[in-house]
């Protein structure tokens, strides 16, 4: 087992966790939440494997994948009362998840000799679809829709990854580091309730406010 | 022609006409007939080719099948009305649709040389995903996530099947009797009104129920 | 740089600025426009690429595409009043876009040495994809569900091809006509409100909307 493989186990143990409680607190049936925290677990990198053409996507290969996110259901089960008394527990599994799962996209897109920004591209994917097919089938609106330093704390990442790279540090310090950097970004953004810059004038948003109220 | 394949062509035919039969009951243009007859039948085989890397997907190679959906769309045009009038039509034609393709799935998976609860969840895949595209595009719930014994009528097919294997029963007992499974679990949830068991305490239920009121 | 890769690069360029035009339009903030102008470029393309198995899929390989819908997205940025003056600007984008786009799916699914049926589905849905996932992100019923001479054009267009091949008409001339076939069809039927005709009795109908109104 190698250092990315650790990496990608960690992120789908968080996925998994952060899917089962989404789950539980829309009350679903037990297939419905070993639905949910698998396809948060494994949704993202299934779209990025079939973009680069990786195919039997990851997770057919990879029963280890299958069984940890099945033990995943499991614990959150006995432990998701303690776990939902934590309101930030979900947020957090979520950023660590984007966080280490942006590294491991990366890192494929350059296996397969793609060009840097494709491979952030594929950071990004990797992270951020399995989040977006979970809140659609539990009925919320996708939170990278909703708050815009998500994706963009992995753009970050992926571009903290490349400068890394490019100034030689071995692999064992570029992981960390810009896995950290995702997971420091998102957590600052929403502490410190940050946002993106607008390129709309005040009277633009305004008539857009009047236009949804009526 | 082999077994598989006739299996395969009959799962088609039930899938293709509940699909045109459900976009004639929401008053669609003849367009719009075609992709949902066309969606119900082939969606959950194009993701399960997609998945396991089988392309271009099946049905780009075999004229047979869209042939064969164009027709059902004709004949469904035809004895709609007589269709429509046994309201439980659309119902069984998607419960034989279901145990075909979960077959057609599974024997896709052992191709491929895929782990059995791979395989299983590939026969699922199949077998619902086509009812899933369908359900979204007319604007339904879908089936899958309103009714739980469906794609669980699906996973124990798929465990009768490799029971079955693993007997060393023949694979023209094998093929039928998993297919029965699905079909006879699946009519049989419904006329019980079976459900799974819940994870939940009355009292959790209950919140949820007043907070869905309010 | 050859004659189909020509027509590709203008396709990207009507698409990017009809997604930006429409994202501007929703007040989406930065990260959102270049998503929507990236996927109504991309969106129908990569569907083809997956469908047929060219992986990784086309803009992953063709920097020049990535670089061309950043561009578009900040010409938007700075003519966009002037543009969004002109109500028609983003219909006849899409007309353009998937005029354009039809071709290119007709001409790869040959070169994959597909049934002619097959190449026609793959210019519809490298023309029409890329809009309907735009409709969707912003949350807009999808235009091609809305109007149905949309995909017809594009099937027209796919037999207008098809014909002139069968006549040994050069390259040169077959791709032009099939795309003005296209975008001609599309903007006829939106002058003269043209539709395709109904397969229901007036009774059929009225009782739909009856339920409708309900």
């Amino acid at each position: 087992m190698n250092f990315i493989e650790v990496i990608d186990l960690l992120g789908t143990i968080a996925f998994a966790i952060s899917g089962a409680l989404a789950a539980f607190s829309k009350k679903l049936d037990p297939f419905g939440i070993v639905i949910i925290a698998f396809v948060t677990a494994a949704g993202g990198g299934t779209l990025r494997d079939i973009l680069i053409g990786v195919e039997p996507v990851s997770w057919m290969r990879n029963m280890n994948l299958v069984y940890t996110i099945l033990l995943c259901v499991v614990i959150t089960f006995f432990f998701r009362k303690r776990l939902l008394k934590l309101r930030k527990t979900l947020f957090l599994f979520d950023a660590i998840g984007i966080g280490l799962y942006t590294v491991v996209g990366l890192e494929m897109g350059l296996t397969a000799g793609l060009h840097p920004l494709i491979c952030i591209t594929l950071g990004c994917i990797t992270a951020c679809f399995g989040g977006v097919l979970r809140d659609i089938l539990i009925n919320e609106i996708p939170v990278i829709f909703r708050k815009n330093i998500y994706a963009t704390a992995c753009i970050l990442g992926g571009g903290v990854y490349f400068i890394l790279v490019e100034l030689k540090v071995p692999n064992e310090i570029v992981f960390p580091v810009s896995a950290i950097t995702v997971i420091a970004t998102r957590i600052l953004a929403v502490v410190f309730k940050l946002k993106l810059p607008t390129p709309y004038t005040q009277q633009e948003l305004k008539k857009i406010k009047v236009k949804n109220k009526k």
